[in-house]
This record gives C-alpha cells, sequence and structure tokens, in this order.
C-alpha cells in the first residue's frame, strides 16, 4: 500500500491519520495532537474502521498521557479514565475501541512500579502492539479466507474493510489482496454504500491504488449483480459480532446477506477475534449508532463521488421474478398467482 | 395535487411538463414545442414514469403532426413513423411510450377519410383521451389496493411511481392517497432509489405536498427497516410486465422483493395493464436499460438531495442475524455453525 490509515509519530507527540473524508479526491493526512481531536477525527469519521479506531484510539491515549505531568500513579490512572470515556462516546457500536482502551488500562492496572516515566514507555509498547497484531491479524484472515475464495472469481463487497480501515491489508480486503499477490484474478462488485460512500470512494480508492479489477455499483444493483451470477461470495467485515453469531456491520450489510442466501452464494463475515464480544449475547444487545439526517439528505462531495476512471454498472432497472410477487392489483382486479393464466385473462377483458 | 406532470396546450402548439429534475428544489415547467425537445426531455427524465412518459409522447406526436402541411396520408402516415422510431429510442424499457404509440398509430391507420384535418382532431382526442384512461386507472388502482392495504400502517415504496409518473394519484401510491382520503393513515418509508433519487426528490416530495407521514431512507436500510417490524406491505410501480409475471422496475425493486419474501411481507406490483406486454414471454427477454457511469459517480445536486425538513432514518450499522451468515473468517481459523460454540472456542484459545 502506497498510503497508511493510522501512524505514531512519537517524536512530535502526535498521530498522524489520513484523513478519509477527503478521499478520494485529495489524500491528505491529519497531525492528531489532542484528545479532543482524535475525538473528533473518530466522530467525523475522518478515521474509521473499527481496527484503525481501536489503533488510533491507543496511539492518541497514549499522547495524551506521555504529555501528563504526574507522578502519582492514582492521579495518572484517573486521567486515562477521564479520556477513555470521552473517546468512547465518539463512536458507540465498534467494540474494537473498547477492546484497545482496554488493553491499555490492563497495562496502567498492571504495573506494579512507582516510575511513571516507566509506565509511559510499557504504554507506548502496548499501543505499537496493538497495531502490530493487526497487520498479522489481517495477514491470517487474508490466508483463512484465501482457502475458501481461491477459486472464484467474482467477490462482491459491502463498505469499506480493506486497508483503510486496518493497519495493513483490510479484512474483508485481506483474501483478495492476498490473493493477488498469490497470482489469483478477482473482479471485486463494490456497493458504494450509501450514505456516506465508504465502498465508492474508500475500497474504491484502495483497489484501484492495488490494481485490482472492480466494478463500482449502487447498494441496490447488488441484487441484479448477483442474479447475473457474476458473483462468487460476499466478503463483508464487521464492527461487532455477538456471542451467538449475530453480527454489526455498516448498514445495508443484512439486505447483502439475505440476497446471497436467497441465491446460494456463501455470505463470509470476516472478523478478527476483538471484534467478537462475549459480554454480547445476541444482535438486538448491540446498541446502533443513529447518525445525522443530513448525510442521507445532502450530497457527500459538490462533484465526484468515486475515482477517476472507476468502472461503473448502471442498469435503469431490474427484473423481478414473478416468484417474489404477491399479487398485481390493476384496474381491471387484482392478479395473484399463477400469474400467466391471470395476467391473460385480465388483458382479455375490456378496459 | 398542486401540481401536474403533462399537459397539453393545444393553443399553443406545446406538452408543459413539470421538469423532475429540478425537483425538489424548484417547481419549474418546461414547454415543449418539437419533437426533439420531447426526445431529450424523456431521455433526461424531465419527464419520467412509465404513463407519462406515454402521455407525453401521444401529447408530442400530435403536437408535431398538427403543424405538418400536407394532403398526403401516406405522407402523414410516414411522418408519424418517423416521430415515433424516433421518440422509441428515448427509453427502451418502458412499454407504455410503445403502448401509447400504438394507440396513435390506429387511430391513423384506421381512419378512412381524405381529410387531414379531421385525423388531426381525431388525434387530438385519442391523445386526451390516454391521459384521460391513465387517471382513471390510477384511482381503480387505489381503490383494489386499498382493500388489500387497508389494515396496514407501515407501506415502503421504492423509486416513485406516484402523482409525478402519472396523469394523477400513480400506481403505487393511489392505494396512499386514496386511503388518506378514506381516513386510513399510513406511514410510508421511502427508498430514496439510487442512482438518480427518484424516492429522496419525488416521492418525498410527493408525499410531502399531500402531507402524508413519511421516513426517507437509503435503499440499503430497507431490510433493516423491515426487520424492525415497521413495514406492513411494500407497494411498487413497474415499468414491463412480461406475460409470466416477471417484472421490470427501476433498479433495485428485486432487492426489496427478495426482502418482502425473507420477512414474508406482501410484495404488491400496482400495474396499468398498458404495462403488461403480451409479447414478451419472461423477464429475461426484457432489454435494460444501461445508463450513464456518471450517474452513479457524481451527485445529482449540489446540495440539497430531499426536500427542506424530509423525515429520516439513518442508523449507521445494522446486525445481520447468525443464521444468514455463512462462516467467520479469523485469525484463528474459520468458524461454522453453530457459531456460539465455535465463536467461544476461538475466543478461548491464544491469539
Amino acid at each position: 500500500m502506497e498510503f497508511q490509515s493510522v501512524v505514531l509519530d512519537d517524536e512530535k507527540n502526535a498521530v498522524i491519520i489520513l484523513d478519509q473524508t477527503k478521499l478520494p479526491l485529495k489524500q491528505e493526512y491529519l497531525k492528531l495532537t489532542t484528545v479532543e481531536q482524535l475525538w473528533e477525527a473518530v466522530r467525523a469519521l475522518r478515521v474509521r474502521g473499527a481496527p484503525a479506531i481501536g489503533i488510533a484510539a491507543a496511539f492518541g491515549v497514549y499522547i495524551a498521557l506521555k504529555q501528563y505531568n504526574t507522578q502519582s500513579r492514582e492521579e495518572f490512572y484517573n486521567k486515562f479514565k477521564k479520556f477513555r470515556d470521552y473517546l468512547e462516546s465518539a463512536r458507540p457500536t465498534a467494540v474494537n475501541l473498547f477492546w484497545a482502551l482496554d488493553a491499555m488500562e490492563r497495562v496502567i492496572t498492571e504495573y506494579r512500579g512507582d516510575n511513571i516515566n516507566e509506565l509511559k514507555s510499557r504504554l507506548l509498547a502496548a499501543a505499537k502492539d496493538i497495531a502490530r497484531k493487526d497487520a498479522e491479524v489481517c495477514r491470517k484472515i487474508g490466508e483463512h479466507g484465501l482457502s475458501l475464495i481461491r477459486d472464484c472469481r467474482g467477490i462482491l463487497t459491502h463498505c469499506n474493510a480493506g486497508a483503510l480501515a486496518t493497519a495493513r491489508y483490510g479484512t474483508a480486503l485481506a483474501p483478495v489482496y492476498l490473493g493477488r499477490e498469490n497470482g489469483c484474478s478477482f473482479h471485486v462488485y463494490v456497493d458504494e454504500t450509501r450514505p456516506l460512500l465508504q465502498g465508492a470512494r474508500l475500497t474504491a480508492f484502495e483497489l484501484s491504488r492495488a490494481g485490482i479489477d472492480f466494478t463500482l455499483i449502487c447498494d441496490n444493483m447488488a441484487a441484479s449483480v448477483i442474479k447475473s451470477g457474476n458473483v462468487d461470495a460476499v466478503l463483508v467485515g464487521c464492527d461487532r459480532v455477538a456471542i451467538n453469531g449475530d453480527t454489526a456491520n455498516k448498514i445495508g450489510t443484512l439486505g447483502v446477506a439475505i440476497l446471497a442466501k436467497h441465491y446460494n452464494i456463501p455470505f463470509y463475515v470476516c472478523a478478527p477475534v476483538s471484534s467478537i464480544d462475549p459480554d454480547t449475547a445476541a444482535g438486538a444487545d448491540i446498541v446502533i449508532e443513529q447518525r445525522a439526517p443530513e448525510e442521507v439528505t445532502e450530497a457527500w462531495y459538490k462533484n465526484k463521488m468515486a475515482p477517476e476512471g472507476a468502472a461503473v454498472f448502471n442498469p435503469a432497472f431490474d427484473v423481478t421474478d414473478a416468484e417474489l410477487i404477491s399479487a398485481f392489483i390493476t384496474e381491471k382486479g387484482i392478479v395473484y398467482p399463477p400469474f400467466e393464466e391471470g395476467l391473460k385473462r385480465i388483458i382479455g377483458g375490456s378496459l
């Protein structure tokens, strides 16, 4: 990848993020130096994707605590808890944010010495470890995923669970990137993912940078594309997995899963263990973030919504099979199945 | 309704249309005086909706032929055929365009006299009749539809099959409008309908003008809304119905039908008889119009995409039930159903 979603600049006391709200038009990096700036960046989706949010939070808390002058472990811990509560309020659904801050908290609670500087070094190591492990996790998800999709050609994905959402490779896109390194040639159908267009703006950006064939579609075109036989498997990421397997992911994932089931196509959720929440029994227990209406009613950009030259599939209609239709309501009455008989009869009569 | 989608101004030799590409920001009427202007208006979706296109084409052909000076029936007929072929090329999928021009052609071929002026009067009567009958058809669809949905509260619709798409009342929205006149209070969930946002721009405009409760959603939110139990029936229009019942309608309709089936909600297609095509055996025989990539990649507006104050449902995620997921791919392996067992086991192991 020629970009990195989240990097720590320890010397400059900053978390450097690629501002994902500017993509694909501008590749602009932001230097976040306060917890408030980090909160805003998470909230406004400048940094997004469950793993990337966790990494950014760990780096950000480290940077903030590093600059906090105290020799009291109690004061230090209270400061951490203040930062933690604040950052967790930025986005309630992604469990990795909580998971990463848990890992940082454990460093503080388990540290037995008096030396705050040493504790700070340990927090730095822990934060770096979260980022390093995420890259490993992505690679392994890629390997396991690739064993399932090696013989596939068409892959459909929703939202962005790629390199931008993680430290490297991504989750849902990891099998695709790894496959390419191993000579597989996939064609990825990219749901644009309304309202914020993470598919059109981010996944399309990543895939075009990586030279992977893709077609951008509106979310409502997925049924038509799958029906056409061009999709062999669906790969998506996740924000939180309940212990019974219920999975929270970007709005629209449920609909894609129903389509995949209808057409007998495998639907794979790529899930780092950190996104599995043993404290959540089922999907109904997951808090779903509600976002501003303006995201739906106003255009994301004044102009372009996808990278230059992105391939697009843009039929004006699709065909709904008769078996899916309950009845036709016409001016001459209601036609129930079997339709051929009923429709012929209704055409036969006078208007 | 305080607007009309298509009106004939016989004195000024013009077809007056409400320019639907300007809605909901501006309510702007266009005066079309040539067949070329009409072709452009149909192609660019300034006038849209299968019935409205048929009406506009009938009016437009009448206006053009009225101004054609000849006393030869053959010349007159050839001129008509030229106009017909040209107009039919504007949009290949909507059968009403063909149907309306067929009706006009029958007037010419069946007319036995020599008086071209009388023929012109007959064409005027035929075109007006198409518009009048469409209004009747909509009302009847409304009555039949209302008998099915009278006890419903939540109705989901896709695209715009309302007053803007027809001479009056619409098709899919007719039962809703008629229900309101009869004291029913529906709540309509409006799919925004990417890429051209006919739901957000047009259906939301119509419903807000009519004072009917509605919630605008992105297309990919329909699964979540239906799952929540808020939708009792789906009503959609259609562009062409094959004789076996396969139905072409706005892209995304197929996906909604699959969702409705999955959740056991009735899915009703509101279809004027004119949209049933006995010459089309099945959906596979329907030509699907492919439109420009820019419709997907570029924003429709520089700014607002829905009427001021439109209610919006905007969750950031949804929950996919475990039963819909084929497997979880984690860095520690793949988890197949039953998930609870497999996920607990994988959390138990070390990273």
